[in-house]
Parts: structure tokens; C-alpha cells; sequence
């Protein structure tokens, strides 16, 4: 009997929990194509959100318009490893982490102060595969319009994002210092390196 | 027999669905004191960010700083709302708006130019609730150190914040129009008013 109302109970639910289940961390996880590529991750827009700064941009893209333009750098992660960052102030296999770059805008609609977010001009992926890059992390930057279909190469380990990301980032070759409510959870965990 | 194995599959999956499973919309909605006061959303880090800028700041907090230490204005909204306005352009009863004023700094690590995010300074509600205002959304602040236990008041409705919303906002009291990713969705759904 006690079956039965399980059963039924379940039965009941299930298109809700369908509907509402979260992704497995898996899936937020890296994808690439049979030639090794990196596909776009899908959805980021809706990963966390770690910061924004305006004219902190590094990569060729940001620079080129670094003086007259300032850009938006918007960083995200996957959701699975912000949350496993928080219990340990550690960045999981598969973490995935993405930058955008947007053009920053002065006069638009009521403003007459200060930069708004315009379109996108840049879009970088740093990942964490352990089982697949030497050096546990790799770089990927996506050129011109970014569809399902688009896919990236790794940037050679020689780029300078993989040295600089490695010498400077506060935790394990991300810029934890630049985001302000991660920055004590490291701390907390003892995995904050002054940079 | 098909029976025992799906109750079987259920026994099995029950703990991983329960602990995946999101938040029901209502879940994210607003929730009050006894007197009425809203109190903080909880987790609205992990809310789907909509965009910042740099010195564009309105309200007491950001003016006072907006010379000489423009501050980032972030913004972000409930998840279950963010997912009904992709498909419709609407923001739907219960929608909430969490608008984060932080300090902006240029000094700091490795960055040498341009700025980037440091304390909060100030910390903003917008909450759609149709039942509970005449004007179906009204707008609070946080003071001070934001805990569990803070509440806010209800700004009065003749706060400019709520006269500038509705004239201003592009899509029904709020700034879509700063919100890039966000501007074509309500366009095609024809909700979108240039102002």
C-alpha cells in the first residue's frame, strides 16, 4: 500500500521534476567536437556572475579599444563549481569559466553620466579539465558571431593569459582578487594567494 | 513488474532530485515581516545578472560618490522571472529586481587601468507584487549592513525612484534598454518602448 502511494505520488510529480531539475554538474561541464574544439557553452548568460570592470581588459580584442572605448569585462561561472568553490574556496574538474567583453556606451536613453554595456565585442573561455590539459586549464577565445555551432581551438600554451593567469591569480589561476564576494571564502579556506 | 521498476528507479534517483531540484518561483518571490517590511533575498548572487554600468548611478548612495568614485551599479533578477520574460517580453507578478551599488577602484594587484569592483555601498529592491500595491511594483533600500534579519520599508510612492521608472523604464518600470541581452527579446514580444 505504501508502494502504491509512493508510486502514484510519483508519478504525480514527475513532469514537475523534470521540468525543474538543475543541470548535473557534468553538464554545465566542458564540451568540445571531434576535432578537440571547444563548443560555446550554452546558457551562460544565466551561470553566476562573478564582476564587471570597465577598461580592465587584457586579450587583443579589449585592447585595441582600450583608451577612447573602454570595454566591459563580465566574468561568469558554471553554477556546480560556484557552489563547490563556496563549500571549499577550490575550483572543481570542469569548472568553466567565461569572459565577455562589451562595448562600454556614454549617451543612450536618459543617461548623461557614466558607461553602460553595449554589444558583444569579445567572448574567452578559461577551463579546467585535468584529464585533458597538462596543465589542468586552458584558454579558448571565440572569434565573430558565436552560434551552437561555432567552436574554438585552445590557444597555444605560449599565449600570455596562461602565464599571467598562473603568476597572478589570486587562486588557482583565476583572478579571484577582482571578485569582492569570493575574495573572503578564500580567505575562509585558506586558498587566497596575495597577489 | 514495469511497476517495482520504476518505483525501484525512483528509490534511487529521490535523493539526487531533492537535492537538484530549483526553487519553485514562489520560492524567489518577495517575503515580508509581520509589519510588512520586505526582507532580503536570499542568494540573489546567484540570480541571473542583467548588466552593470559605471557611474550611472541614482539614489542617495551613488550620487554622493559619483564624481570622484563612480560606483558599479549591478543588476539582477529573480531566475523564474528572467526565464517567463524570454518567453514573452513580460515581467511577470512576483518578479524581483536586486539593484548592488559598489565601490569602484583602480588601484589594486595587477591592474594598472581601469577600474573594478570593491564594498558594497548600497543595496536596492524593485518587487513586482500586484496584489500587495496599487502600482503592482514598489521599490526598497537596504541601510547598513544587510543580514537575514534586516528588513526594509516600502520607499513612498513619491520617491523619484518610482516617477522615473515609469516614465523611463522601456519595458513596464524597468531599464531594459540598459540590459543588452535583454532589449531584442522584448522587441520581438513587442514590449519594448524607446524612450
Amino acid at each position: 500500500m505504501k508502494k502504491t502511494i509512493f508510486f502514484t505520488l510519483f508519478i504525480i510529480a514527475l513532469p514537475t521534476l523534470l521540468l525543474s531539475v538543475q543541470l548535473p554538474a557534468g553538464a554545465e561541464g566542458p564540451k568540445y567536437n571531434a576535432s578537440g574544439e571547444l563548443l560555446p557553452p550554452e546558457n551562460y548568460r544565466e551561470w553566476v556572475w562573478l564582476s564587471s570592470g570597465l577598461g580592465m581588459a587584457y586579450g587583443p580584442a579589449a585592447r585595441a579599444n582600450a583608451t577612447n572605448n573602454p570595454p566591459f569585462d563580465n566574468v561568469f561561472v558554471s553554477p556546480s563549481a560556484y557552489r563547490s568553490f563556496l563549500q571549499n574556496g577550490r575550483w572543481p574538474d570542469k569548472t568553466m569559466f567565461v569572459l565577455e567583453l562589451r562595448s562600454s556606451l556614454d549617451k543612450g536613453s536618459i543617461n548623461q553620466n557614466g558607461r553602460f554595456q553595449g554589444n558583444l565585442i569579445g567572448f574567452e573561455v578559461e577551463v579546467k579539465d585535468e584529464g585533458r590539459f597538462p596543465g589542468k586549464w586552458a584558454f579558448f577565445e571565440f572569434r565573430g558571431t558565436v552560434t551552437p555551432a561555432t567552436s574554438a581551438k585552445q590557444l597555444p600554451t605560449t599565449a600570455e593569459c596562461y602565464a599571467c593567469h598562473a603568476s597572478n591569480g589570486a587562486v588557482d589561476n583565476t583572478f579571484v582578487q577582482f571578485y569582492p564576494t569570493l575574495i573572503d571564502v578564500a580567505k575562509k579556506h585558506g586558498t587566497f594567494i596575495e597577489k
